[in-house]
């Protein structure tokens, strides 16, 4: 028996015989050369203790997210920063929309903290609406909890309401924590970052793991003008938490920029393919806004892809969803038609 | 203002113009060129989630140590895997030998350990002696944490000893906490694997951290045959904690071994020559087993050298030591002739 670390997300590709993986989320631009060669120079000083201050990482994410260094905190990973969060606040309650990453709960719950269930409707495609807010003050909540874009639905939440829920959490002394690991590579990005400064009760969730197909180097931050509580979670992670070579791409990463531009032009093009192809084959597909898109299908639709190699979501252990629901990543054309002709087969030869 | 992850241990590399850093204690040889390349290869695999399970780490460790994988559990840097012990069993008081790495007591104090401290005496170059053996009889703690060899001593402990406090802590049914990231690079190497499976209260922890020079790549395990400990930790770590590119590293650095033993062979022979250098300028050195010594001198050894682009690590903070102690690591030949021949010019050109 082996010990994991981690709930389970995407496929198992470390023991499956897998041809392509759409159950992980990250660019489907693959890693930047620039941000492999800074690592790879990196790898030349592996002898050196990481910096424990992150200097040159924070300072790049500073001029990137275009806020003061801090408010930044790095992380192993966006994982983490979540365990790091609920560790060093200690919410006795939050307010989380379902479905959702179920990491936010986990980490949560392993700080005793009391979970409230906000159903998201399957009818208007899960979209976040105004119950929400009144939710908020009906339970008024320790910490509020948001994922935007959301996973696995891959839905924006709609500005002005998120303005407001970030009014209401400020009335009601409550956290907002808004996960935007998956924002940057939305096309609108319409990110909280110019809220950071004057409204310390705002915590972003951020992360080069996705936006840059880092996922295997661990790299996320948070931003907060809560100084306090920043200081209170570097105090709850292990020393030298951030590896040499996440340190050194970051940096590269958040050197970069077209690179995100056209992956949100890529992705919403493939979003648009396989969003048609799959309603063609009369499958209900969540409208998105994110580099993935969540649909219901008939209960096996994995399975019967795993069979050809092929990886998705089984999205049937989310908290308001259930047999039958799958995620898919947005790749390159080229794959993600591979997967929708795969589909077509199967659903054509099915009994 | 930035936020730290760790105590100040070694000097800030980061910050001063340093020509050799003698502060920290990693393998004199450097990293090995094949698990540089294990590393850069697996770079290439960046966008992809790390295995959860480190599957192919645990069974190369497992080979390399000789334990069953289920005994093995891998962490972000041996560091980590302190705090997570400290957390997941949360022992209510600790027996510790100072002068030692601070790191126990930090983590222990974060989850509300009493600490008992037992002191080590410079008379005997602060040896474990049996009055540890009767104190742990008498004070009854739930850990019992020891170093081997000793940071910043060097000094090994007696097999003999160190199996009598594993039978008392049996006895009193305490863990005992073993450090042995510094082990691999002594000569005599008496490592504790073989007792690992018929004692579950014995923990050792282990890294390639130093004994690889891989300290910026986080590279750390531990051995312990309590799974129901082992299975806890790993619920107090961050999802995907191990980066791929530590498991990459940990695969290769496990498959190599005359590494090792030319390592252990060089350090022996350096140590000689530092430690009799040393002592030729009648500062008192503590007879080591390890890659470092520790030493003392005058107040402001180490400003003085630090003019001169060299870091020493002042081991005024440790407790139980105090002004005028240090540690350096033992590097190469040439580049600890450098740091003498400084030592001795600064000693000589003194008012």
């Amino acid at each position: 028996m082996l010990y994991q670390t981690s709930n389970p997300h995407g496929g198992d590709i470390y023991v499956e015989p897998i041809r392509l993986d759409f159950s992980t989320n990250t660019n489907p631009l693959g890693t930047l050369p620039a941000v492999i060669s800074a690592m790879k120079e990196a790898l030349t000083l592996s002898s050196r203790y990481p910096d424990p201050y992150c200097r040159n990482a924070v300072s790049a994410i500073s001029r990137f997210e275009d806020v003061p260094q801090e408010a930044i905190l790095m992380g192993n990973g966006a994982a983490e920063l979540i365990y790091s969060y609920c560790q060093a606040e200690a919410p006795r309650s939050a307010l989380i929309a379902d479905p959702t990453f179920s990491e936010y709960e986990t980490a949560l719950r392993a700080n005793r903290c009391k979970i409230i269930h906000h159903k998201l409707s399957p009818e208007n495609d899960f979209d976040l609406q105004e119950d929400f807010a009144e939710a908020i003050l009906t339970c008024k909540p320790h910490a509020v909890f948001l994922c935007n874009p959301n996973n696995p639905t891959g839905r924006l939440i709609q500005p002005q309401l998120l303005r407001k829920i970030l009014t209401l959490c400020e009335v009601i002394k409550a956290r907002l924590f808004v996960d935007e690991c998956f924002l940057s590579l939305t096309e609108s990005k319409p990110a909280m970052n110019d809220l950071i400064t004057d409204h310390p009760s705002l915590f972003l969730l951020k992360a080069f793991t996705k936006s840059h197909a880092l996922a295997g180097i661990r790299v996320g931050y948070c931003l907060c003008s809560d100084r306090y509580l920043l200081q209170k979670m570097s105090r709850t992670v292990p020393p030298w938490n951030v590896s040499l070579i996440a340190q050194a791409a970051a940096v590269a990463a958040a050197n970069e920029t077209n690179y995100l531009r056209e992956s949100a032009a890529l992705i919403k093009t493939e979003r648009e393919y396989l969003t048609s192809a799959l309603s063609n084959l009369e499958f209900h597909v969540c409208s998105s806004d994110a580099n993935f898109l969540l649909f219901r299908a008939y209960v096996g639709l994995d399975a019967d892809l795993r069979k050809e190699g092929i990886l998705i979501r089984n999205c049937g252990n989310y908290i308001g969803l259930g047999p039958g629901w799958f995620r898919i990543a947005v790749h390159a054309h080229e794959e993600n038609e591979i997967l929708i002709q795969s589909i077509k087969r199967i659903v054509k030869e099915r009994p």
